[in-house]
């Protein structure tokens, strides 16, 4: 939720009533994360975690990335579509100083040197993975945990090679595939869950936690354009798009992604760069049509209830649910 | 499972084992359907299920049908690109008069007249779905359950409108969002369910049942085609695709679906009546790359069992998981 919903109220809220809230480090510098995880722990002593964008030099066109910057130019204020590692070192430094709790990582797998000095200040580390390959490689480099986003997820996917023509292996469909393969490995499962009976059901096929966004999304401890908010109550359909970003990502359909996803390259964070200000503007004038409305496939189901009333329920609907269901079965 | 894995015998085991076997009458004539529905049940006195394909005359694009028909000439043997009705009055005939206990629908709505000629005979309706929008539409007919497909499953999507950019949701965020809606309503989950921790995920997510296909395929009284087994047993991925039958349909990745992908109209049954004597040889020669594999998203999960013993091993891993995931959660 980096970018926008993520804010400290709302990890410490989640943290609070018991769950495991996490501060979104994305686009943000490590002063800025450093502040973050100082206010998080004023707030409260629970554990918590961080997720960390990991950077990566992916070959881009530049051809095709230079027409979509052509294409935006009529679309308002736009900004340099400019590769950067996002303060990656910066923050990796904040962390091993900070010795937070848990440490995830989307879009690539962090070198060695990072992980080992993360492990070495105490932290449990996670992996995202969108696949059975990715989740093979990250065993490999040997990881506490690992996060398995199914296709439903809200915002970037965090596959390491981004590819909207992929498999799309559902959350329950790759929790299975990896969970038979890797039965001893402690599996979060993450992607349109987004209610106690979301919960139970990735419980019940072998994960160890649930990792749920959208659903905290219209929270108020969520900073969540009220545009966007207005979306998420609705009935409307989610796609994958890379139209505001350079990266596949899920988002509620409106006017940009119909207009320019065809259009748009694999160049990120270029393509996020270059939309930013647009977006920026879009959302403070809160016209929908012209920002990335993130929300997972569930986002309907979403309450705009308090974070630690949202971390109750689903616990009480999950174990409600588990034991309705083994009572059906015997 | 029409056209090839499904039949009697299958049927038999699976019903015989305490599931609900269903046969595939797609692609049969009335005839046809009558003898498996014979043949059926000189083997079981359990009871079982028959799927129907309901025929729709959509519109097509004429011109993009005749380019892919003079695309696939070099590729051997091809039928007449035509629509027919897949024997639909001559097989409702048949279930009315042999009171099957189930009738589950797939590809649209069928006619009042035939619900209420089936329902009379006293055969309970289920209707398949892959939207909110299409549960809904279910709902205001009347049926006696849903079965919810998700966009993890293997053949056909069941869509009423064939678009491969909807939304796809996958079986769990489908379910979550209709049962919030219909919390009545009697929900059947399918797609990516393929062990005994997928189908437990799928009842405490508040299923009354799930529905297995591909799971079932690798088994000895299946009549899927060696190369296709072959394959199912692979690490292949799988994909959607209308290059086979003018109707999106996931297969696992071959040839023929990457060089035609592209250029597939959305033109049912058309498609299928024009590649079907290709793929029939295709199947004979044992080609892999050049017919449908039709897989779900966790076809490697599929065991070569007995029909009876995957109904039985199911049974167990779900009462497991339930009971574990319960007992992990208090």
């Amino acid at each position: 939720m980096a970018g926008g919903p993520s804010t400290v109220e709302l990890a410490a809220a989640v943290s609070g009533a018991g769950g495991l809230g996490f501060l979104a480090a994305g686009y943000k510098t490590g002063d800025a994360l450093r502040e973050d995880i100082h206010a998080l722990r004023a707030l409260t002593d629970a554990p918590f975690g961080v997720n960390l964008f990991v950077p990566r030099e992916d070959v881009i066109d530049e051809a095709v990335l230079a027409a979509y910057v052509e294409r935006l130019r009529e679309f308002g204020e736009l900004g340099e579509p400019r590769w950067d590692d996002d303060y990656w070192q910066e923050k990796v430094d904040v962390l091993v100083s900070e010795r937070v709790p848990v440490v995830s990582f989307t879009f690539a797998l962090p070198s060695e040197a990072a992980l080992r000095s993360l492990r070495d200040a105490g932290s449990e580390l996670w992996m995202t993975v969108t696949s059975l390959a990715e989740a093979r490689a990250a065993a490999a480099v040997g990881f506490d945990a690992l996060v398995l986003q199914g296709v439903e997820a809200g915002g970037h996917r965090g596959s390491f090679t981004d590819s909207k023509e992929g498999e799309g292996l559902s959350a329950l469909a790759l929790l299975r595939l990896v969970a038979t393969e890797f039965p001893e490995l402690p599996l979060v499962a993450a992607g349109g869950i987004a209610d106690g009976p979301g919960v139970a059901a990735m419980l019940a096929a072998g994960a160890v936690a649930a990792q749920l966004g959208t659903a905290f999304m219209v929270s108020p401890e969520a900073a969540t354009n009220g545009a966007h908010r207005e979306a998420l109550a609705e009935d409307a359909p989610t796609a994958l798009t890379r139209a505001f970003s350079g990266r596949t990502a899920r988002g509620i359909v409106n006017a940009f992604m119909r207009d320019h996803e065809e259009a748009a390259p694999v160049a990120y964070p270029q393509v996020h760069h270059l939309t930013s200000p647009m977006r920026a503007a879009a959302r403070k004038r809160g016209d929908r049509d012209a920002f990335n409305l993130w929300a997972g496939q569930t986002h309907r189901l979403a309450r705009p209830e308090p974070a630690a009333d949202i971390v109750r329920r689903l616990s009480g609907e999950a174990r409600e649910a588990l034991e309705s269901a083994a009572r059906r079965l015997t």
